[in-house]
């Protein structure tokens, strides 16, 4: 039987890293890192840094290419979910190659591996045991980079992404909104009055960048230090709390 | 100038410890630790064992009586702010009794600083300076021992208290709602056709149980469960899952 850990690496901090995850990643027979062509976003550097910092003992590295997606798939779903499928039958070739039928495999997840990641729905498709290791998410990263509570006392907080807000508008029942994946700055679509903004750009990371204050007046400011952003590193990853305020908004 | 580290410990599992809550610990000058009297759910003795394990250098460990809510305080927001400033008061003087004017202090914090916690909240009151560790919260902790995706693709979830979601209902617009803070299993009061749920308590911890399955038949069995854990340990934790499916209830 082949046993998959699924660890939470945390969100580009190599100290992110709980005890777990280290123990996880010394148990494991091998480490299996995805790679994306030239693509910086893959991170893959920081996931091998992160392997040559903690592995002390016999573990391998094994560096395998992703899939891309294929275009000539018209239908999203479809295209997204034969995309799933040939990322579960490399990893299963992978798996194969490198201990057989039997043996310990860890996967490197970036954040938790619980949060808008496909990799528990990829790994469902394998012949695995699958073990969760959480790790530090980005929304935590963002509270933490800001030193805001994320709810607001005894109040529910709704996570989403920029497409949802973008078709939903500001969602009911709640004042405050985490956005996640969003590569549109969709908070320009929402009536700013009476809402604050804590936006972060690779959060506990070196690059990190936060900005904060009234979305009024920081909805431009970071649009365009997001694109400066962008533009200087090759890739950018960000996330965002709105808070509506019954008060003033929070300078 | 005080440093006020507020570090992140995760939910109860030693090793959901990351490196920079280690790094903060053994950097700080004194680790305050809160006593609740005899009350086993305050969880000293965990926090004691942690700074024991971790510990390498001169850090310092320091206890102190958490106060309790004044019941004289008919109003309910009016005594938890009383409460907040009496906390406020004392982690002032503990920490000049222990430093002085000067130095790096620890608190220890259950799961995530900025998750339904007032340690922010009641540092604010404090003349220092506030830093955030992030820690494993027990939503994390809860989707790993399910091995569950806590969000669908691409969709929205809420966070919310048991409270709310017997003042409220099924929020709107979500399929998704993690429910904690809830002493009262509130999940009763939710019509269950359609609605799966993945419930655990103590996790992460020896203890931890965990139970899922349609909302319909599994209501009884926690409750059931929970009450006879709650009567064994003399206190509990807990946390849910609940998700509404449009297709068949998960098994
Ligand atoms: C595919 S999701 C993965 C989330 C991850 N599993 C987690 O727990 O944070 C990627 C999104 O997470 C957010 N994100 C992840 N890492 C981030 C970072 N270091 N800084 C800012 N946002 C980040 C961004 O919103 C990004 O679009
Ligand atoms: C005051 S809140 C603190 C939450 C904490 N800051 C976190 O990040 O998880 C306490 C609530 O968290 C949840 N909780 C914390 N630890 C837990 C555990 N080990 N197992 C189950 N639920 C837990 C329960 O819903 C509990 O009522």
């Amino acid at each position: 039987m082949i046993e998959l850990d699924l660890i939470g690496i945390g969100t580009g901090n190599p100290d992110h890293l709980t005890l777990q995850a280290i123990k996880a990643l010394n148990a494991a027979d091998v480490v299996v890192i995805p790679r994306k062509g030239n693509d910086k976003a893959d991170l893959a550097d920081l996931r091998r840094d992160i392997c040559t910092s903690v592995l002390s003992g016999s573990t391998r590295i094994v560096e395998f290419d992703m899939p891309v997606r294929n275009p000539a798939i018209a239908d999203y779903q479809e295209r997204v979910a034969a995309w799933h499928a040939a990322i579960a039958a490399l990893w299963a070739q992978t798996i194969e190659t490198a201990v057989g039928a039997q043996g310990r495999v860890a996967l490197l997840i970036w954040g938790d591996p619980g949060l808008y990641d496909s990799s528990l729905r990829i790994a469902a498709q394998l012949d695995v045991r699958i073990n969760v290791i959480p790790g530090i998410t980005s929304l935590q990263a963002l509270g933490a980079a800001h030193g805001i509570p994320i709810n607001d006392v005894g109040a529910p907080f709704l996570v989403t992404t920029g497409r949802q807000l973008r078709d939903h508008g500001w969602p009911q029942g709640v004042d405050t909104v985490i956005v996640m994946l969003d590569g549109e700055c969709s908070f320009q679509h929402i009536a700013p009055g009476g809402i604050s903004i804590w936006w972060g750009a690779y959060v506990g990371m070196q690059q990190e960048i936060t900005l904060s204050g009234p979305l009024a007046t920081m909805a431009a400011t970071i649009m365009t230090t997001r694109q400066a952003a962008r533009a200087q590193h090759g890739w950018i990853m960000d996330i965002y709390l709105m808070r509506r305020t019954a008060g003033p908004e929070i300078a």
